[in-house]
């Protein structure tokens, strides 16, 4: 079920071709990744353009204003606000002059020393306009850049002060820069096209202008495109990596390779090794849309029962939902999300969900599908028991109000009005990306954070 | 792939609850049938209330403006707007003063003889506003209303005059009234909760009410809501009707059951008939969303083959979709649909759509799944060839425009790169509803119009 | 002080030129009429195009929707919504189809006999769409067109049929048809610009497109435009016209001319007789703008006493004024007219004022002027008293609400505040427009209504 | 005629009261300083609310909006953008965070060293994410809050390094500080009303609230509340005070008192100056409004030769004015300003601008003076020539394009067609402003800038 999203980059270096344009359909293919805001900055030689503000990519950009965003180089944000923030002024890609002309940032991530930073420049004389993490790696990137050779050698020590996840794209009148942290907590992949190169949060968003998948940039590395040439500084590698394994399992388009690894079989690998721990006789395997009907396919063909659709899920949600007057949830539950009761009735069913967070929407589902007549409802869960806060951006509640951290699994079960309940093992987790090329944080499940 | 969508009606008589709200997400779980306009018009003694324009369902009503709209009758609608009208004045429902007082209708078809009908009332002196069938339906009940005795039986007599597809609700303003073409071209059924009796053309919009079905209307019938007690008037039913089939293969939402027939249940049964007229090797079958996909899973039932996913469908295309510029149309169907590389590389695959109209995005399609590493594509399309246009309201091209109508299927296979190519048999789609309670309208693809 | 406006109509018929551009400009110059509502339509053979909603025309309009509004022939209106009529759908000018193709209609005035037209279509089978005269008028010449052997001719019928205010621009496919009801009620002139004719509710509006002004249309003229030559009826005129004084008054702008009579010049004489009716010893006579500042130059004039600038009036008062929390009123009208101190302080002033409805703002604007320093304030209304309604669409308030129903002359004076207060006389009333063609009516004042 | 606009300055401290309120009403009545963006910001303890944007404050703000806008401190500003800038992000109040908290900053005014100030700022690794003196302004501010005891302190200080034309307030979490520059180019005032104490550009925004007027703040003083007592440094002040005397001739509302100084005697006085200077033979003075309607009073009271209104200005020109397509200049001054023909007929005119800054409207108001009849027009200018651009934010074209930097007077009133033209001399200029405390810049017609 839905928990959040997470945000998206996406950036170009095309001199012949209209950035502005490519971006738009980049961000259009990451717009899974946040919904609230978006935005579009392009530069042609010393004029900066740029359109922000909230909607989605379609709403907010129309052919003229894209016609307006002139530039060989351009960067895009897709922005979830998650509950902390819905300032409008935070909408990214950040735009600012600084000594060496002008300079645009996005980025994707959660800093963990942004306080502190913010304070050490705040003693200097600075001011800070907004409440957001671009702001404070702006600054620093400036600060760095006084006694830095170049802008790529300013984000590289950037790199260096900053703590936490960061995927970043920084653009100057001419040169397009890129940098992920040294954790690699968050994906960021290079594309080419023609003679043109993109760096992007996900595959899908290359695949959508028609790029080629390059390489994904490597954790601590930075990369940056001038007078048409791609270049690296790896100064800052380690073999510490650790992305998010929520990115496999929750935020990023099955259709998206991360780091080597297809998301797609990632989470039909946690379906199999959920077959493998909790292999259950029924008739029928369904998942919760969207990110549990892989995982569902994956026990599906782990066990031979077989998959089937279970629920008709309602794309037409909008932005503004009303809730119900006197609101059972069960009704607004069913709005999203109406059972089909073709498959459903008088089956045992196991139902395979990417997560339970709180508890309080799976017995909702649990309900509708009993009201159209399954007999048996087994719930398994594609991610661990959440236990424990991130730090790095996933917007996880505290742990009072996670489900796993006050009942245990038999209570969950029996709250949540299931037949049985079961969640994927840390075991079991860490073989659902074979094919990665990093290890991963899984802190939430753990509460082994890589830093802190 | 997408062909268009049918108009929606929903309409709830609730001396207890709020109709207004009941309505609301009654539409919105009829949203798959029209996202151009969509309205609610509501009665509260004499007082007349009514909220429509341009958008969504969850963008156009507010929590203020759903307060406003007061009473203890309402009528919803939600438009698709087709190539030919794009009038804002067009919005239903049409509300309007007559003879008798206020009187609001919203509509689902189009009339045959409506040209007709305008063209006769003109020559009394009349004067129309609008270009809709609504405001011809509305006219009609008002001058039968003068000699009739009633409102229910004002519309009985409209019943005989019009001809073609219309599904009806009228409110005035202690009635709601209810009625479907002699043909029953389009769907309409009736659900209660609690007190309260329901009109809607999908049961899926019962389910997101909590409203129990008790059945359809029946061709031909006009149902009226008067003190509380349903009341019906069967006297034009006869024996002739005939669903559009189409509403089975395209247009209905999966979780609704249609005068018996879970739509579910008919796509299904499509597949399962494609399998046995086309039993095809391969190692693959995928659906194109969303239409596609159900009658996919029924061609995996029946053969074995697996069914996979082989789309990423992007979720969040907006309203206004920019095209790309030189457009390759193969860019924008990727932009919409991306190949699942994951599934599909080195694969035989069998692709199913819910059909093919002019050929040119199959072709796109085809191509995308090629250079995602497809090894051969066949297609079956689980509607016959589209011959012939549409008379009742479904937005078919002209016989140039038709792919079948040019070309033979070797040549189309061609044309469009497949391996082979199929349809489903004019036989099979006699057999993919055997619980409907009615024959269907089929002339699409046969010729055969009920009317003419 | 405000009491209300009146509605604007424009019409061109320019072959050669841009009608909705000269249409634009010429609601620009009406906007004082009507600020609610306002559109254009535009006739090109016979394709019909509108646009209309609420607000200014200079913020409804824009390039890109004037070039889509092509014809060689438009009319415009602006509306005032008055308080019983707040809906959108009753913007004009309204456009249907008839038995003859597309009409457009737009007028200014209220009918007296609208009702019972109402009900006698009704009564024939007639629905409405909205509240609005226009409509009827509308229905009457599509009836009177069946046995009328010309849309100029059922124009002509519809005048005979129709009692109270109108004045009538309607367009069909290839003519321009203008008509003022038989009473003269409200202004309309012609105008002529190359070999253009323009119709307008004032001349300052033949101005605005550099249009040569012609002559008004007769009370009771039916007038039109046909291969570029203007011809009229004048079979229903008679000599009883009697044009809404107030139109002199306070609604016309005072660069305009009525039936020969110059508005500004009326505002003189009003000040004139003022002063031989109360010639007042003070030291300075100053208007409330902006009605009053013409008849107080014109008191000035005859008396010697200076006329200067009493008050500065804010003209950035928007659409959305929020009122004062604990709304002192006379901090409301503060913000719209702040007293100039250095004319007022230690005066003796006489102030005019071009009525007074309620009572309830002169007190306020009277304790300002006396806050400001005023050592006498002398109050004289350029218009009689208000003793009874309007029925042809002035917005004067019920009998208990108009201040001088209640009260005499001295108890006023005493509750506004004032040291004396006088009203211009009926008799003097009949003086201030000599150069007028005909005569008025002053039934607000005097109770002898020219029809009822 | 219309030239340009400045920016507007407002600002409450009100513990008791509703301090966005009233903010609201003294921006309203401070809008004919700036009708591009506005906005307010208030502060609450720690919590900073702020809404800004572009529109007119009647546009902007709804009630709703009001009511969340709490605090006992707010700052507003209305804004002219002038003809370089137009970006959005330049909207004031500005609100960030520095060392202390929360800090907002409006002003009026532009900088002679903003450029220098910044460059050495980025020199230091700063940022900035606009283009507007503000930030600099703040960033100062920020800075010497490093070493200084108080913010007021900090304010102090910047006063010191800030040079060019400046008029601040500041808003921290418990105080509200202002400013106005050592030469001070342009107003601020001292209001009070019950316990609170105002702040405005001009005292007709302390009419609005019903504030009774204290004093002005004095050029180079820093005043501030807290703890709901007023307190002053007066450390920068200087006696080379020079207020831009194109307040008073101009930009000022003439209900407004600067500096001791009424802008209503101050454009009487120079009326008063140019009778002596141009004893000229006419019927009748007209002034251009509206600034130079005051003066042509003045000339009238001077000379006896009756003042009358020359032109109709229309009142709704709105946001969007659509320029004739194949302009005549002439076309687009008529729907501004419409000559009254029954005042100008046949009559010798003396017409009285404000200013004559390019001679291009000038030109088009003489020729529709001729059309309505005029015999003969004088035309004078109540400003000096304009022979030098400003430094301190008027608006003021480059010389090429200054009128009187080409052409003598005689070949200017050649040019426009008038039958003589004059301009106040700088000796008169001196004479208009005798109750004025400061003495003033005349730098755009002198060249003798006060800083450089």
């Amino acid at each position: 079920m839905k928990l959040n999203e997470e945000c998206g980059v996406f950036a170009i270096y095309d001199s012949g071709g209209d950035c502005a344009r490519s971006t738009y359909y980049g961000l259009y293919a990451l717009q899974h990744r946040g919904q609230e805001d978006c935005g579009i900055a392009t530069i042609n030689d010393l004029e900066l353009s740029c359109h922000k503000g909230s909607g989605l990519v379609g709403d907010l950009f129309s052919e003229s204003i894209l016609n307006e965003l002139n530039g060989t180089i351009a960067i895009g944000h897709v922005r979830y606000a998650g509950s902390r923030d819905l300032h409008r002024e935070n909408a990214q890609p950040l735009t600012l002059t600084y000594i060496k002309g002008s300079l645009a940032v996005a980025h994707n991530g959660k800093l963990t020393n942004s306080a502190e930073l913010k304070r050490e420049y705040e003693y200097k004389g600075a001011v800070f306009h907004t409440t957001t993490d671009s702001e404070v790696i702006a600054y620093i990137i400036a600060q760095a850049r006084l006694h830095s050779g170049s802008a790529q050698a300013a984000v590289n020590e950037a790199v260096k002060r900053l703590k936490g996840a960061f995927t970043l794209v920084v653009m100057s009148s001419r040169k397009l820069i890129a940098a992920r942290d040294p954790w690699g907590f968050r994906p960021l992949c290079i594309g080419k096209k023609g003679d043109a190169f993109v760096f992007a949060s996900e595959t899908c968003a290359l695949d959508s202008v028609e790029a080629t998948y390059l390489r994904d940039v490597k954790p601590g590395e930075v990369v940056w495109v001038e007078g048409g040439e791609l270049y690296s500084n790896t100064e800052n590698c380690t073999e510490k990596a650790s992305l998010c394994i929520f990115e496999h399992l929750y935020f990023a388009r099955p259709d998206s390779v991360i780091d080597g690894q297809s998301v797609y079989e990632a989470r039909i690998n946690a379906g199999k090794c959920l077959a493998r721990e909790y292999p259950l006789s029924a008739d029928v395997v369904i998942g919760v849309p969207d990110s549990g009907l892989v995982a569902a396919k994956g026990y599906s063909i782990a066990t031979g029962i077989p998959f089937n659709t279970g629920f008709v899920k309602n794309r037409y949600i909008g932005r503004t939902f009303i809730k119900p007057a006197q609101a059972t949830r069960e009704e607004e539950v069913k709005i999203k999300l109406n059972p089909l009761r073709a498959t459903i009735k008088d089956k045992r069913i196991i139902m395979i969900d990417d997560s339970i967070v709180r508890g309080t929407t799976v017995v909702q589902i649990i309900r509708l599908l009993r009201e159209a007549g399954a007999k048996e409802v087994h719930v398994l869960s594609s991610a661990p028991k959440f236990i424990s806060p991130c730090f790095f951006g996933t917007d996880i509640p505290s742990k009072q109000e996670l489900f796993a951290c006050s009942y245990t699994t038999e209570e969950m079960c029996s709250i949540i009005g299931a037949d049985s309940l079961g969640f994927l093992s840390i075991d079991s987790l860490g073989q659902i990306a074979p094919d990665a090329k990093y290890s991963f944080c899984d802190a939430c499940f753990t509460e082994n954070y890589p830093i802190l």
